[in-house]
């Protein structure tokens, strides 16, 4: 199953600048075989459902590791059994009607 | 106070096909005096405080006139008092160190 | 209209520890005409449609004022124009399924 | 790690009523080895990092299995590596402040 997901990530504890670790999290999303795209609230993701969470997983681990000892991760799943979900289309559909 | 949120209607009981109501938000967001930029799992809108309040009630208001009897919002807004937060900069900040 | 909307506050830059600010939220939302209802990932609140905004509304200003300089916020709003909904209701029709 | 997340399933096409889809997902989660607590706007979920993933992506899969051919979920993660987290502590580490 093809699922578009979104990601938000808010490292606690690390002061008022969040994007070195946000780009942490880039960078473990961009080494996988996903489509990403990165906005103000987030990044979103395209892919299978497994290989998307798992990215997920090693993006919080990344944001651990590089130092943030507490994180608030906000995750959004859009999943469909009746056709695959693709984030152009889902945005090329609302903007048609527009 | 200048905020970045982030908007996403989910119009229960109305079938499977969502895109007309997202567009009915869209329309109601693009009459207001504010940045919105739509992407595939919401609409990020930059404005002052109240109007962007006010902007995405308007927008659960007229989503249920168009006929969507439930709706699941979820809203995430980013403050911040010590500068102005702007969604082109936010971006920036993190390619910057990609 | 009645609505059930759910809050939950980060402050950023302001250490690792975040109860005092959440118990700040707490009593701005206990001072309003508002059933509240406290868990471990955020506030339920249960109440008109304006009155539920501007509550959140206050939250977050007066979370600013304890001196956060920067907050992400999470809301979740449930509205529906063919019933009221009340949050006792919500989980006894869940829990007489199980 | 040990983490407290949020889970929030909307099943989209499937009419008004969501409550058997949501127990249905309760189920799944009540026969984990998982800290558990319904509320009116989710499931609060206490357990180690890889459980509580495997558990929500199980409880995504009964979903649609059950026949939901479109679902929105929202998750929320909170982790941190500098002490175990629980939620009952949380809870009264506000009401402690109130």
């Amino acid at each position: 199953m093809n699922v578009i997901a979104e990601l938000s990530i808010v490292p606690i504890g690390v002061g008022l600048s969040l994007s070195s670790y946000i780009a942490e999290c880039e960078r473990v999303l961009k080494a996988k075989n996903l489509v990403i795209h990165l906005h103000a609230e987030g990044t979103n993701i395209e892919g299978e459902f497994n290989e998307v969470f798992d990215a997920i997983k090693a993006c919080i681990e990344a944001v651990h590791q590089k130092g943030a000892p507490r994180i608030s991760t906000h995750i959004k799943v859009s999943s469909r059994t009746d056709k695959d979900e693709h984030m152009e289309e889902r945005i090329k559909s609302v903007e048609n009607q527009l």
